[in-house]
């Protein structure tokens, strides 16, 4: 199993999370974005649209690291976490998995570039921008405290891939002044406690120091 | 089963188009938006974030449209259409839900926005906004170009959800400018007269007349 991917970016460090609680071996392929090279040949080949990760295995080429990880988590069930679940908890599931895409990932996303990415690239903050969306996320974490209140993990009773693929966002905001919108919500609070912990999370932040 | 929404949004239509095709009775429950009730009591009690359409199923809820549309594949397997894959071909099928919800969706939204929505409630289109978001739709049309010479549908040699999830802003955009886009590339423009020509979407259009 190949990984093309780069270990800082949110959409690779989903894919090797899930790699990691699966206890499934993968070689990563790094990828060069500074250089452009997710934007040519022959990274284009796995993936037109030109954006890390992609993978394969054997005779599956995929890319979109949410599709990756449900082939994944499919494909290997009987390995490692069980990281979903069938019939109507899976209905639950994947609706879970939406908001995650649909509601917290545009927002997060935002304030991970304008409060991590640009300072790497030596660009200045947009206060306005993070202002905005601070009061987004807000909102949505709000809800997530009510349904944290109600189960122990957003997608169910157990940590599915749907807490997941929250772990590469709210671990880069974690280091900003975001922080205490995820410390002042209990449940919240103690979920991203416990998920920021799991091992297969630390062995992913270790690659980061390794590369 | 009820869906709560309003007849003329996307992701409404999404839902609708699902139940048609899999030939399921559903009751809809209008939601009135120009009122804001997706904003509050009863209906944010079924989607806490505010957003059309809601699902219910006996004691199932769901929101999320895409979320809706896998449940109802599933669990209405054996009705109507097959819209769905299993083993290595849904791992494809995922990669192109997610190709829609990631890289289409959010330039053509923002293009029936500019170009629709803004007018029927009075509004001006931003030019330059236009002109910055074709020029992205281009480019993911290009590799829908390519796709589409491969096989018959995005998703695989026949209609699924992928194709089903584009309809709705496919159909909106045909009556603007960016229906070149669409016209100009051979491939895309059969798929779009075959899936824009399904009785089940020519109900959902009838509804929109009706309501």
């Amino acid at each position: 199993m190949k990984v093309h991917g780069a270990v800082f970016t949110t959409a690779s460090r989903k894919v090797f999370a899930c790699l990691y609680e699966k206890e499934l071996d993968f070689e990563l392929v790094p990828v060069d974005m500074r250089a452009g090279h997710h934007k040519k040949e022959p990274f284009i080949s796995l993936n037109p649209f030109g954006q890390v990760p992609a993978f394969e295995d054997g005779d599956m080429t995929l890319f979109e690291s949410r599709a990756i990880n449900l082939y994944i988590a499919h494909a290997y069930e009987d390995k490692g976490t069980q990281l979903i679940y069938h019939g109507k908890k899976m209905a639950i599931l994947s609706m879970w998995m939406q908001v995650e895409a649909n509601q917290f990932d545009p927002v997060a996303s935002k304030l991970v570039w304008e409060l991590v990415i640009k300072l790497i690239f030596g660009m200045t903050t947009d206060t306005a921008v993070v202002e905005v969306q601070e009061a987004k996320l807000g909102q949505v974490l709000d809800i997530y405290e009510v349904r944290l209140g109600q189960s122990k993990y957003l997608g169910g009773d157990d940590f599915t891939l749907v807490d997941l693929h929250h772990l590469p966002n709210i671990q880069y905001l974690m280091g900003t002044q975001v922080k205490k919108l995820f410390d002042s919500r209990p449940h919240v609070n103690a979920w991203c406690a416990d998920i920021l912990a799991r091992p297969a999370w630390l062995k992913v932040l270790a690659m980061q120091h390794n590369n």
